[in-house]
């Protein structure tokens, strides 16, 4: 049996969530769910996106991810169930696929094609029993039929030349730290014997260190963090508040000849 | 093996969850546990009522629903095990149970007679592990004696009369969304043919949607939820705050002759 | 198979608890991991260990406890799995272990030792692989090293003479109640026979009761709670904000000759 991950907005006050277990452990009350987040910011792509493409291969293969963010839907709205990089999603048609890879989906299958109906709870109502089903034994074509074209967006990525990486923050997580998309791969390339300055916000940095407990506590902190991404924490303290950055604040790198 | 819900007041932050769980547990390690939600407000047994009603029905028959909300007891206090709409719960002798449904319950047992005991923490001490013992296998006779009565608060209903449908406000959810208690049969067999008005706060509005991206962003969407209930919204935004609505804010439909 | 519990100061926004679980249920799929929280305070080790310690003896002997509190580490810091109690736990050399009991662990090892790696998410890339293995029939012996020391931090203790008993607020919990260090059994010893007043902020109150609910709204109530410790409440009311008391206020009892 696969496992299941839920993603929401629903925050964890209200009936959602437990509504939407209801329905999955009502088709197999041994299915296992383990949750994400259901702390995203109401219809917040990117952060649902970040949130995700952070975890999700952490899961062991074939895992099936309900996502419902802005997953409220008007009456031409569609709902996905996707292959990618080897595991299953299931949400709208809002365009987060995109965001979680590079890679096209192998498949692509509209879940409320068989029995269509509409629904003001469809996480609840359309994606529950189709994530139960798939994770008990179904394939994605016993469940819906195939789509052509979905929606793309696209994440911003960072730009890298021989002189320069310019980045931006994509998130800023619970202790205030600042993640952003230079990517520990384009640094080890273009940094080699090189010196190096890293801007941001006022300040100017020129070292990047391997753990956050190698400086002193209140002093800035770089690393590539667990996700090869590049981020900037303050020792004991909240980067964003004391940096004076948030999401989208641009961060860059300049090599010196 | 039958799934317990759990329903508290006890937030997030501290060991209490976790007791009641681990009590369940070194029961039965195999039970399956499903949080409701833990952040209802200390001792609000309207916001506990609607919460664990919009939700018990979607859980298979025969689930068990542990209910620790207003659970600080005198030393007179009942703990009650009630078999009531074909489901258990389990939770004081504190009226909650009038609330969840116009129904009596089939069985009502006192689940602190065989062994009587005080605890200052009775979700712990005393429904965990009738919880556990019902889920596996256990009837509510083998858990505890007869009760004859027991405590039952009446909800707030909407009046509905041939011109008119009298409601308010039953719960604010966390998008800011106000669901009243006025209920979609009502609305269909009086508005037959008929135009229609619906006032709430300042505004008067004269459509009901079947979807909440049926507006534009920022515009009242008024539709009848997942629920059977009315439930105001502003697309993308914060009703409660926008409407200047909260709990038990009045709604009146006026139909036209 | 034992159980896992997991206590955090990761928040519930991010990624960051499902990457730990992810891996966890990587290495076998049937385990079960029960949350204690997430919303420890950055770094707050007496927060964590009072946690902790309110609830690690209500699951069943030997099970795994993972707490993830202040785990960002350097370079030279050390990762132990302790057998203590019966139980065991699985963290950082931070000093939390001595916190937990006065009893000194039967067995500490090294569990980053067998094949030692640096991580910026320990409890992702070290913890989580241990603790499945333990919960899967590993021993300690077989996941790393011996240990002969550790840290060990040293909880406030009360100080109790036949006169008086001298403690301290340890805890606040989410109803704002102030859970004292001052211990039922000292209290029943002193006591016997004799008045006594018990003083905090600028309240001085001369009963003990047994139930929140003995008190009218909006009183103190003082009582021993599930944890045999002294706990301070307003009826109905939050005693943190009312009474101005915080962690480590002073909370004095007086014995009359």
């Amino acid at each position: 049996m696969a496992l299941i991950t839920f993603l929401s907005d629903f925050g964890t006050t209200d009936h959602y969530v437990a509504a939407v277990k209801a329905k999955i452990l009502e088709v197999n009350s041994n299915l296992k769910i383990v949750d994400i987040s259901h702390d995203i910011e109401s219809c917040n792509l990117a952060q649902a996106s970040f949130t995700l493409n952070a975890v999700y291969r952490d899961f062991p293969e074939a895992t099936i991810h309900l996502v419902a963010v802005n997953s409220s839907t008007g009456p031409n709205d569609k709902f996905l169930g996707l292959k990618l990089d080897g595991h299953y999603f299931l949400g709208n048609d809002n365009g987060l696929w995109g965001l979680l890879s590079a890679n096209e989906a192998s498949q692509v299958v509209n879940i409320n094609s068989i029995k269509p109906m509409t629904s003001t709870f469809p996480a609840r109502d359309i994606l529950a029993g189709v994530a139960a089903k798939l994770a008990s034994g179904s394939t994605l074509s016993d469940l819906g039929k195939p789509v052509k074209e979905y929606k793309r967006l696209l994440g911003r990525i960072s730009r890298a030349t021989k002189k320069q990486i310019n980045g931006h923050v994509i998130h800023i997580d619970h202790y205030g730290n600042l993640i952003t998309n230079i990517l520990q791969e384009d640094f080890k390339v273009l940094s080699k014997g090189k010196a190096f300055s890293i801007k941001f916000g006022r300040e100017t940095v020129h070292h990047i260190q391997n753990s956050y407990n190698s400086v002193d506590s209140g002093d800035a902190v770089l690393l590539f963090n667990s996700l090869g991404l590049l981020e900037i924490g303050i020792s004991h303290g909240d980067a964003s508040k004391l940096l004076g950055l948030k999401f989208d604040s641009p961060v860059l790198i300049n090599f010196e000849e």
